[in-house]
């Protein structure tokens, strides 16, 4: 069995900024990924409020941080982990039916989309239902589309889907969007976007893809039909901490809460970025979360110190 | 008096991204910075470990921090703040004979080079004592100078040096470098640095400007003269926190203590970068800490949330 230094499990931008540090600090270092390297950052079109980038696409910059991360000797393992479990102080991680252990485990899963569970929502997810806007915008060129959030990330890509649409529904449950301001500007400026506040999406209907949605008014009870062929469902997130279950400490929504060096309440465990309990999910924070979790477990591997 | 939602002090790479964060959330900002904004990353010569970006040298990385704020709309002001007070629930802010007030604030002052605390150090500061490399290295092409410290900053800071100094000595007071392993091998194998382990500076002597180091051997008690005409002191960093005694909680050392949001026990005071406590100072950390005091900041001012 191959053994390491530490297993970091997630190679978004805190699984990449943790790889770095360990890396830097000469521990021998796996980061293992499941899908594309870069999280949900890597399916970000734009990102403009990484603090010294400035506008970069979400892949390009995760790119590099791969890059960085394999200069300093941290590697990279692509391949579904399947089981995680912490026996005798150390930590056992399967993935391709391959297990290999470590001394220290920083748990950099992330998050995924939260469904909205309306009935048609897994029938026709992949022919019309969409969690990924830069996946899939381009498919609705010159078409009309439906966007139900009314957070950052449903505003942001409300915007960039009018790259593609010749409109974009906007719906909305509540009056107020939860967005910083600057996007709920941009969104009610814009000659593309119709703003559906008040509205719930009750179900998504088609044959072979979506071909209409049912929406209730809630100011007036009224239900409305809206032919779209795409609807992007942005409603939060939620942790892929599934396989963390009954290893470590989780709250309610399922992230790992930790104290501000990283520490869960398993020695040796730590958890970085999205998947554990804070206030802003940001690549800015994944960064600092994962560097700093790194520094913990380069800490307890070498000198014992937890 | 000028009032703002928000004053941030300090203009290195927490108080910038707090900048950044805060303007995109229109909140009416202004960054107050006594010196030349970047904080300690304007004097290092090379950052090789911020996330996404790679080798760049700290003054570039941190003007275009310093730029994306601006884009955001937030307002640099320099001068010095020489006084910080919260009263009625708001916060006063002197510069440059000027009050200005605000609702919220982020105290993001860093830290400064530690003192060594040697007879001749405080004589012969600017005059062959320095504490940045950056700064003065270049005035010694071709001679002969020491450095002070086994941590980052120091081993940094001699591999800096040995572009200009002919030969650099490393005084270490212990056996072992605290740095982390990638730089201790660096400099280990680096002909132009002589590590004189175990040995304590003593004192600092000269005339016009430093001529020579005495320097005590721990092993084997003798004194030693190292005629040198620079010495370089890198033994830590303390905090730039004067101003907030008797405003806010501070731990022995004067860093500031803060939860997970960056709040401090003041309402609507808050602390980001490294002059809070915090167990990694780094570029990294840094913006993440800001990014995340301007998100509370916001709640804290729009929604009244503490």
């Amino acid at each position: 069995m191959e053994a390491y230094d530490l297993i970091v499990v997630g190679a978004g931008p805190a699984g990449l900024a943790a790889g770095l540090y360990a890396g830097r600090s000469r521990l021998n270092t796996l980061v293992m990924e499941s899908m594309m390297p870069g999280g949900q950052a890597a399916v970000t079109d734009a990102l403009e409020n990484y603090p010294g980038v400035g506008l970069i696409s979400g892949p390009e910059l995760t790119q590099r941080m791969l890059e960085q991360m394999n200069e300093f000797g941290a590697e990279l393992a692509t391949g579904e982990v399947t089981g995680i479990d912490a026996r005798d102080g150390e930590f056992f991680v399967v993935a391709g039916g391959e297990e290999r252990r470590s001394r220290a485990l920083i748990a950099a899963m992330g998050t995924r989309y939260r469904r909205l569970g309306v009935p048609g929502e897994n029938e026709f997810a992949g022919r019309g239902v969409s969690y990924c806007a830069t996946c899939d915008g381009p498919f609705y060129k010159e078409q009309e589309v439906a966007v139900v959030g009314g957070g950052d990330s449903a505003l942001q890509e409300a915007l960039f889907l009018t790259r593609f649409a010749s409109k974009v529904y906007l719906i909305h449950r509540r009056d107020e969007f939860r967005a910083v301001p600057v996007l709920g500007e941009r969104v009610r400026a814009h000659d593309s976007i119709e703003c559906l506040c008040s509205h719930v999406l009750k179900s998504i209907k088609g044959e072979s893809g979506v071909d209409s949605l049912e929406l209730l008014n809630k100011k007036t009870d009224e239900t409305r039909e809206l032919a779209v062929p795409g609807v992007f469902i942005f409603i939060g997130l939620e942790p892929r901490t599934d396989l963390l279950r009954g290893v470590v400490e989780l709250d309610e929504a399922g992230f790992v809460p930790t104290d501000q060096d990283m520490k869960t309440n398993v020695r040796g465990l730590l958890a970085a970025g999205d998947c554990r309990v804070k206030a802003l999910r940001q690549v800015s924070t994944a960064v600092g979360d994962g560097a700093t979790a790194a520094f913990t477990a380069y800490r307890y591997v070498e000198e014992g110190e937890w």
